[in-house]
């Protein structure tokens, strides 16, 4: 293909495959075309790929974001025909095979899209503005910064009220991010807080999770609900079940039935929804999400696929889609890469089939669940042990490996959590003012 | 002491100290009156020490905040006696003994002032508004998320002109840290970025050190200044010395014989100055620092005390003062709280007496310059290894030594910069923009 000016991409005899994402999906995408008959040029508007899984132990200071980022450019260092280009794309022009974004347009032969999902507030964002969603790596740091400044404040206060509001903790969605989240806080109250404030009556924090079903982690078992709201209470969450949020003003949370509660932290992990770029025709889309045939193919494209959360495909096992998972988007990027490199060798192509090795949770330390295929489930150290491993091996980069693995050593046996830092950013514009404080200060 | 409200400080029969900073100093001090009969109210604006000797290395890419930030409330775990309050001091009531914040006001029996220093412009600070400081932890952030930037920027380009603003880096201080950083960012254009960035020409990114005096490291031996040179050559780094910046624009430097280069880039290692807080009598302050006498008391006062960067102590062997260092700070730290410990026993008080062990400065990977007292120098592997480990040494707590050492290992055999990430913060303003894109992208 053509060589490329706005993103100094070389001429190529060799396809050219265009991948929109860095996560699971794209990652293993592009590991798979390093070094073959291809030309790949990778998208995403951060420079790291992000391992979602483990958010939350960033946003309860358990670790630094470098435990869970690997730099993108790292990842690809081996391969010459692998392109990495940060920028964010708006809108896909499939008529003339082309993708344009925030750094110049690009045409393709084959085109992935693997973005992912983003937080989803079911059409009600502008009533939870001032939440806390936690998908990105600076979200996480945010709400890090915002709890810890406000025990702080709490220290300061005599105001009953006040300090409630600031110790305060409610989480909404009781799937595996929100039961994590839960456990994280409750493992901060109960083993690192009592140190750091002994002058804090650490019972007037209350920790809730807020779910709408009848029971936690729906997509699992039976067992993993009853386990988990057991493990949770001895974390003294509050599990709030058939309940739901109105809205959140960022001082208090109004409720389904009207009941209101007081507090400056509301975390949202109530679900996500497909990240849809513009410009693929409305038939190809549902429910934010493109639908996709057993090969990863976009309906009515030719060369245009979707893997992922992003990708919305019906099978006689999942009838409404696949779930969005990160297995199912590596498996995902997987099978469509081994089936492009396949069609180019004029070899047949395999549809997908997802893998299922089953789903867990974690709730703190020595307390998670695990579902196995075939009905089997596990709860206590066990499954803590086995969550810690396979979360440690599917880490991508040595490097990550190494800094959660002594982090969880750490962690786990002095009862710490070594990032509790309030680290606000310095912007342009409070640079300024503070350098004129500190002239003014003389 | 009566107990104060605005900081829920108890009652309590003995002397009140309210130390201002939770530096070298600070922590020093707060370690030494751990369970003695004072009670402690230590103010930082931050909730961490920061241990500033490595600050470049977050800056550069090779660690993250958590290797050098120790939260303070950890550090002080175990005394009863010690109250850690995150507030800035605004004023000193001297007549009233009391201090002013922005949390509220408390009285004290002593107070220690300990706060350090700010970059120092020169008075130039409105004609450097876009530099970077290298103070603080944010600082130290923002820059590697700009210099990052800049490269990824840099692969999109293909005007030259564009690229060399965007690759040039201008360093403004050849002491310590501005030698320190430039060998990071010349050890970073060596070893990381060939591999990151095989698409980016690396020899149109020159990285340019900037001093006014003739030479470089001024408080170290000729021997040190040499070296130094020579060990940045190797990194390619251009050594200016008699040479001046006028001002900085952002987009291109402008030296005092109106020579210009074109740079985003422009950090600033220039000097420091005290930190000085309203309230004291004019007569009290020499050149932003309090002046002291060989207790540290301030002059002028009768229980007011300044240690580390912010006093100015003059004493026949440094009749100038004493240099801003972290050595004095700790050494006078520990000096100070004896003698208030001695004197509340009527015993006498001993003057300082700074024990000078030498300093050092590395310049990259078995590349540092060591002063020994009785001119003894030497420089290469064995002053590397030597100033490793006596920074390990000198970080405060286990944790932070740990995560260094385990960093230090891993960049050291891999060539590795594991924290390449570009982290910029979700404002609340962006994030409401954020979710009014994704709504309108439906």
């Amino acid at each position: 293909m053509e060589g490329n000016k706005s993103f100094r991409i070389p001429q190529s005899d060799y396809p050219r495959i265009v991948i929109i994402g860095g996560g699971f999906a794209g990652v293993q995408m592009a590991k798979k075309f390093a070094n073959k008959a291809v030309q790949v040029i990778l998208f995403d508007r951060h420079n790291y790929h992000t391992f979602q899984p483990l958010l939350y132990q960033v946003a309860t200071a358990g670790l630094e974001p470098d435990a869970i980022a690997g730099p993108l450019r790292k990842l690809l260092d081996n391969s010459k025909n692998i392109f990495f280009r940060m920028a964010t794309v708006s809108q896909i022009y499939q008529d003339r095979n082309t993708v344009f974004t925030d750094k110049g347009t690009i045409e393709y032969d084959h085109l992935i899209i693997a973005c992912g999902s983003k937080t989803n507030f079911f059409g009600n964002s502008d009533k939870f503005e001032k939440a806390f969603p936690l998908k990105q790596i600076p979200q996480a740091l945010d709400l890090r910064s915002h709890i810890l400044q406000n025990l702080e404040q709490a220290v300061l206060s005599s105001d009953e009220e006040e300090i409630s509001k600031l110790l305060n903790i409610v989480i909404v969605g009781g799937g595996p991010t929100g039961v994590e989240v839960a456990g994280a806080f409750g493992e901060l109250k109960k083993h690192v807080l009592p140190n750091d404030y002994p002058d804090l009556d650490l019972n007037q924090m209350n920790i809730y999770l807020v779910e709408g079903l009848p029971r936690l982690l729906s997509g699992m078992s039976d067992f993993a609900n009853e386990k988990s709201q057991k493990y949770l209470k001895k974390f003294d969450v509050h599990v709030m079940l058939k309940t739901m949020v109105k809205s959140f003003d960022g001082d208090r949370v109004v409720f389904d039935n009207d009941d209101t509660l007081s507090t400056n932290t509301l975390v949202w992990a109530a679900g996500v929804m497909g990240n849809v770029i513009l410009g693929l025709p409305e038939e190809s889309v549902f429910k934010s999400r493109y639908k996709v045939d057993s090969f990863n193919k976009v309906l009515n494209t030719d060369n245009i696929y979707a893997v992922g959360d992003i990708a919305h495909m019906e099978t006689e096992k999942f009838p409404k889609g696949h779930p969005m998972l990160a297995p199912v988007a590596m498996q995902q990027g997987e099978n469509l890469a081994n089936n492009l490199l396949n069609s180019f060798q004029n070899k047949p192509s395999k549809p997908f089939k997802y893998k299922d090795r089953g789903s867990m949770a974690t709730i703190g330390r020595n307390k998670a669940v695990v579902d196995l295929p075939k009905n089997m489930h596990f709860g206590g150290f066990f499954a803590w042990f086995v969550w810690m491993f396979v979360h440690l091996v599917s880490i991508i980069g040595f490097r990550s490996k190494l800094v959660v693995l002594t982090n969880w050593i750490w962690n786990y046996f002095t009862y710490d959590r070594g990032t509790r830092l309030i680290i606000r950013p310095f912007l342009p514009s409070q640079l300024g003012n503070l350098k004129k404080q500190e002239l003014g200060q003389k």
